[in-house]
């Protein structure tokens, strides 16, 4: 093929991916009002406008035309090396354009209209803790989800195709290897500081936290950590997210408790961190691979950086506290740096994920990912989930919740189709903490730039070695590129045993 | 064309409509987030959005397919009574699909880029008082406002086709024989108003009216007047607007100034209105000819109404003033209902008809249909448009600008090729009081209702009598249908009279 023509081959794509862009951040528009502003009664409507345009975006998608750009393009010079803009960009594509493809017709429409349906039964069977009444449309999901991987295809194991919605490229057994070394320490280590003698005392995050002061609070927090509010909003809704709508429009949200600090403030920090992601993506590839974020584990590394490694370290506080102590005086006036550290950073074991702490909340991962691997190679049936949970959360973390509403009804994902997607909360953790370390050989010391509230070295290092570099390499590879490692469970255990052993003065 | 296949096509238009109601109530939500929340840098992406919806949108709208339906059901039984809904769906989606159809596509382009470089070089032009620069930009326009008139096709004179887009259907000749029967009546009135020596206290409107109480009372009042919240929103704007964006979803904006409670309130209740408007119309066509505004005079008749026959009536602060006093201890306490009352019906002759008065607003549209009638006729230059404005102004009002600024350049509408948009400001004005009059004469005391916070009772008979009608009439017979009688100036001047003669002790 000409070059000439394959760079306007390119260009035909490229404008194609932009328009596609178009519609996919007028969508994302829809979504955010529909979360944070929609009159209540005007949620039919709205759906109305999504499916309309998610419909109009899934044709263009998947126009053949595209097909026919994009095997035109595959021996060219354009697509040689796939770490080249254009080449990662057409390789992506590729991918992106066959996922969207290979599935049936009928097999998409069956898997949307169940997600709607098992979100409807999960709520009320929640309500009611029945498994019993969720579990037919759970077991035809799980057979639609098998069928799906099938149709999408895969080397080794079904739950690889289901993995690679959500982390392009990321294997089963690499995640599997990872996180049962992780489990494998950390089962002990949370049994060892929950027979700790040394309790922090929760009392000084409970107290007088005006709304007001604690957005502005945190919007200073945000700002300081690189979250540049000109291209950017922070509101309110029930569960926090961050949004993108547009290169220049990067959307956060937080809720608020008025008698606590603390569930707002990391809520807040962690969707900076996202939004930071996404604010670091280059402006001039927006709609491009390229200018997209490669996966959401790492998307997820970027949102517990800045919210538990940086956000919950001791240098944050150490300028943090003084002007959190100004701002909420009645509450924080007479508390001590440390004992609101120990408050912070708070871990026990406990039954709900959401509400978990930085050391438990990669069990409640764990759990998920087994279990749902297991449904998926039919190891274990629907009907044993419910008891396989409970003795997940026995030996994992050392209790069981009394109903199954809090136990395998806990989460909606599975409801609507999600599998393959909780492990990347936990992939989150361990490139965060890998980055971090690799951060420090090359900075320096982080803390010290912290406690003086610096924290632009280190959201310029992320910019330039993750951000700016879009879907360029798959998510391992580029944790290989950027830390000279695999992805692993070390980094992670030696932060937590670092961070925490001193905390729960632990041998 | 046999019954069934006539039924079937206009199922396939009604089908067409409703898609595109969903990317213009899209747009809506564009628009409508870029003036409140969008984030400083994200407005060039919004508007390729913008863009690319408008341009996708103008092509569905403007399908030969759709130009083959309306064929086909010209002469079927469907179309045979225009003031059936299918009739009037019809007959209505014809005359848009001509309008949008008719015009060559290099006008239409050349209109949009003179639109948006006309409102930059009167930003400037403005600032820097200089006309001069403004007017070849000016001169150009109008030569393409003619050359729109005649692609669309006129039979009295090229403004008619002008006209038509804002007030479809309404005739130059019957709106000049309305406004210039108002302006014979209305430049002694305000000029023996000027000369009055009874003048209002101005000072109990200013004061200390925290933002938040303003917003809670305005809220209040809308909630009164009926305005519903739950199908709704009320935001803050520089310049308040009323949008809808779903059947169930009508945003309201008003703008506030912490030492004056009269602007943000009057704002309110006026988008208010058009707000009430929306919402009454028939949900179940959303999207339709029949669940459509019938016009923009139709449109601001109900806003004027609300904002003025109610908002200013001695009857509505009956009820109202007591709660303004207990919101505004401070600034209100002191003050009686009856200065108050003087005080927001304030008339005298001033510059800038954004903030003039109920009396002289209408002489600042006059001056502005006068001369852009005259404009598009030939028988005014642009060149002495200045001096034009000057005069009339000193002829009607009394006062001169000593500035182009405040003169000639002081509204951006022009700029954007908005010609035949200003008379129907005041033909809501005309309309709004002839419905008034009506609704007493069937529904009885009307002040007396609002003197006991009663408006449900006009608001039901607008939502039957003009909201629930859609498009079925166009503005003119509707306004004959409901009140029995041709538009005129009659009933806002006997309105205009019996509230300020007393209030300034005129003979």
């Amino acid at each position: 093929m000409a070059n000439h023509t394959a760079h306007s081959t390119y260009e035909k794509l490229c404008t194609h991916a932009r328009e596609v862009a178009i519609l996919n951040s007028t969508q994302s528009l829809l979504g955010w009002d529909e979360r944070t502003k929609l009159p209540p009664a005007g949620g039919e409507y709205r759906a109305e406008q999504m499916s309309y345009l998610a419909g109009f975006t899934h044709k263009k998608l998947t126009a053949p035309e595209v097909g026919d750009w994009l095997a035109e393009l595959a021996d060219s010079n354009l697509a040689a090396d796939p770490h080249s803009d254009a080449g990662a960009d057409i390789l992506n594509m590729r991918r992106d354009y066959d996922r969207k493809t290979k599935l049936p017709q009928a097999l998409v429409e069956e898997l949307a209209k169940l997600s709607v349906l098992g979100q409807q039964l999960w709520v009320e069977a929640r309500k009611a803790n029945d498994f019993a009444r969720f579990r037919p449309l759970l077991e035809r999901t799980i057979e639609l989800k098998r069928q799906e991987a099938a149709a999408i295809g895969y080397d080794k194991e079904p739950y690889d195709a289901l993995l690679d919605e959500f982390e392009p490229g990321a294997k089963t057994s690499e995640v599997a290897h990872a996180l049962n070394g992780l489990r494998e320490q950390l089962v002990p280590l949370v049994a060892a500081i929950a027979a700790s003698p040394h309790k922090p005392n929760l009392a000084a995050l409970h107290g007088n936290y005006p709304v007001d002061l604690q957005e502005q609070f945190g919007r200073r927090c945000s700002t300081a950590i690189g979250f540049d509010f000109n291209q950017g909003r922070l509101d309110t809704t029930n569960h926090p997210f961050c949004a993108g709508m547009g290169p220049y429009d990067v959307r956060l949200t937080t809720r608020y408790d008025a008698q606590n600090l603390s569930g707002s403030l990391f809520s807040t920090l962690h969707e900076a961190g996202h939004g930071i992601y996404d604010q670091g993506l280059r402006k001039e590839h927006y709609g491009l691979p390229t200018g997209e974020a490669v996966s959401l584990g790492i998307h997820e590394s970027q949102s517990r950086m800045w919210e538990n490694l940086v956000g919950r370290s001791h240098a944050f506080w150490e300028f943090f506290f003084p002007i959190a102590q100004e701002t909420f005086r009645e509450s924080l006036g007479h508390v001590s740096l440390d004992d609101f550290y120990f408050a912070i950073n708070d871990v026990r074991p406990s039954l709900i994920r959401t509400e978990s702490d930085e050391v438990t909340y990669n069990l409640h991962i764990l759990i998920r990912f087994e279990l749902e691997l297991a449904l998926i190679n039919d190891q274990l049936k629907v009907v044993d989930l419910p008891e396989a949970w409970h003795a997940k959360y026995r030996e994992y973390l050392g209790i069981q919740s009394p109903t199954d509403a809090d136990g395998v009804l806990q989460d909606v994902h599975w409801s609507s189709g999600a599998f393959g997607y909780f492990p990347t909360y936990s992939l989150g953790n361990l490139y965060a903490a890998q980055f971090f370390e690799q951060a420090i050989a090359d900075l320096g010391d982080l803390h010290g730039m912290f406690a003086r509230g610096e924290f632009m070295p280190l959201r310029e290092w992320l910019r330039n070695k993750i951000h700016a570099e879009g879907r360029r390499y798959p998510a391992a590879e580029l944790g290989r590129r950027v830390t000279g490692k695999a992805l692993s469970h070390d980094a992670l255990m030696r932060h937590l045993r670092a961070k925490f052993s001193p905390l729960y003065d632990l041998r």
